[in-house]
């Protein structure tokens, strides 16, 4: 199932329009802090589907009924460019147990690439929802072998995958490989184009290095 | 109009348990950090309704298309008790204009009290649309005379009232006291007691002692 | 006491040259970021000045001796000006009680002014080491009319005026006006100029404005 | 050279007291927070240590000549313990570039083990200040090894390495291994004692699991 919040009017929008435009994107600062503005209403919107119960709160003046937590989900992330939308999450969701995974490009010979999990710091998941996040969806290699990562600590009972920015062959390939009900796609907006080289057009560039800087 | 958004399943029910909570707002860092994440959600769901543009983003790669905010509200706040859910409206409306208004409880020498306003600093209201928030409603009062000051700076095309916690009697008199059709009322629960003290019951105690502690 | 921590190296100038700025101050986000900063720094640079007793914590493992607070500063700032300075400050000294004061330009026929107190939110202070918050010292008038307005509720045991942008008047105005030895002014940048209209040149605007918008 | 910042009074040493305190530390948004805090304040402190350049600032009202940052430093972090103190760092260093290293125990089958780098993502540091951040230092292998990997992408002007805790076998294996005069150590305290598992005594447990959650 797939969830385009950018489909509906909200500031999110005006964040993502944000983070795209060249000239505003050049605000390292503010890059980051939309990430994780964008972080928290993905978090707000996929927490109206996870399981509440009433819980008796005493206050200074009485008791009161709430619907509170029953389980708050695990986040994880994968690294460095999920890293601000990550913090978006884990402002909201303050209790959670967290998971950071890597995944790099591998280039071959022939300039071709695989990706190839390299660091994994993941608590059990087993019969947990899972909120699994990165900026963006390009090819939707790394989501995918991320995904199955975090199946090595257990089979979550539900995960949502956020992405910002997905290229319809990235959402694609996500339905095919992970064709199950117990996954929910989250994104921002889909863009039509992938290069060549895995970027999405129009796209933002390169999130990590938008956010944190060229790389070696 | 009233949207109560403590009637759907959210994480936002969760922070009014945990500010309710008598051993939990003991944390005045915790506390009104979720009267900002309150904030935060409230300004999120506030942004569904407002009016949007498509513009063309220029990214590094190419262009979107994307909505952006036509207009931001102006924020208005109530001293001192409202700021910290200022501080949520405002990291998500960044570039808003804002009001600050104080009122005070005059007790007169049988006990009762009308309330006063003291402090006003606001810009021209005249039609935009503005968000007008409060941690409590209790009587209402306050929330009333603060809409009538933001008045005489002109006529708003929009009013949101923002109160996290309620009392029946405090909606019914913000119903009566503003009948127009140009005012949504949010809140997050309706708490049907309220004390001859003005007190909401089981409400949180006194929002402005919990955040920024008692005041002579 | 007068310390000029702008004299010494350190981020804190950065901070200042983007609120002076005239194009990067344009960004609302970042000016207010920016003040919030200062303040952070300001606080630990207060925060050596504090007093501190050895406390034994029971860690995991054992248990180590630790200096810590022995009281929290009162946080008082002078609104709407002095709000995100003062927010850092809360993020430093999160357990402060707060006091919130306004005072206000009462603009006489002939052009001249007064300031006169219209708000004030403000603890106990008696015996108390206060920190006293603008993000401008002008002519200081709103400053000694606000500590006075503190003295209402108690005498402090020492008072920290800050202040990040000051002129070379308000400074002496300050020192005439306060003589005694509990009074310790922080700046980050003392400006020779002050004008008719009370603003300090080169200064960097109306703090008020930019962080907050224009008000009627 | 070797900074202990929690020799002289200061907030720092608050902060300090309640990461290590096993109740207050239960507490994980607190527990982050407080980390961001250390961060930010170390931050401070090394950037008094920092080129700054004077630049003549165009005020709406005239020109401020301000000292600002030459060079911003690269921020360099261990995974995953290392993520809230490098947040607080970028915090103060907005226009930072980043780098995020990995390095784990390969337990052997005797029990002791080894420290592998698995993942690097790191900048050119080649003449650049570097500040390389962990909350812990317990035997200093990782820190080390994080430090070495750094060096194949360049050869920093000057290297500060924080570390909240430290032992006392730590800051000697850092100081043998690491002997040059390009290189500052700052620490929050040095515990004397490190168990045969690694950990510091009395220290404050794993900070990982602590801001994080335990891992598989």
């Amino acid at each position: 199932m797939v969830k385009n919040l950018g489909q509906q009017h909200s500031i999110l929008n005006q964040y993502i329009a944000e983070i795209r435009d060249e000239r505003v994107q050049q605000d390292s600062l503010r890059f980051r802090r939309n990430l994780e503005r964008i972080g928290m209403f993905f978090g707000y919107r996929i927490s109206e589907t996870l399981v509440y119960e009433k819980k008796e709160i005493t206050t200074t003046l009485g008791v009161a009924e709430v619907p509170v937590l029953t389980d708050y989900p695990v986040l994880a992330t994968i690294l460095r460019a999920g890293l601000p939308l990550h913090q978006g999450l884990l402002n909201v969701f303050d209790k959670s147990e967290n998971a950071f995974i890597s995944a790099y490009r591998m280039y071959h010979k022939d300039g071709r690439f695989s990706i190839q999990i390299e660091y994994s710091s993941t608590p059990d998941v087993e019969g947990k929802v899972v909120i699994l996040s990165d900026s963006m969806l390009a090819t939707g290699a790394s989501m995918v072998l991320a995904y199955k990562e975090l199946l090595t600590n257990g089979k979550p009972k539900h995960t949502h995958i956020i992405s910002i920015l997905a290229s319809t062959e990235g959402v694609e390939y996500l339905k095919r490989s992970l064709p199950g009900s117990d996954i929910t796609l989250w994104v921002g907006a889909i863009d039509e184009e992938l290069t060549a080289q895995a970027y999405i057009v129009p796209g933002l560039g390169d999130a990590g290095d938008l956010a944190y800087g060229k790389k070696l």
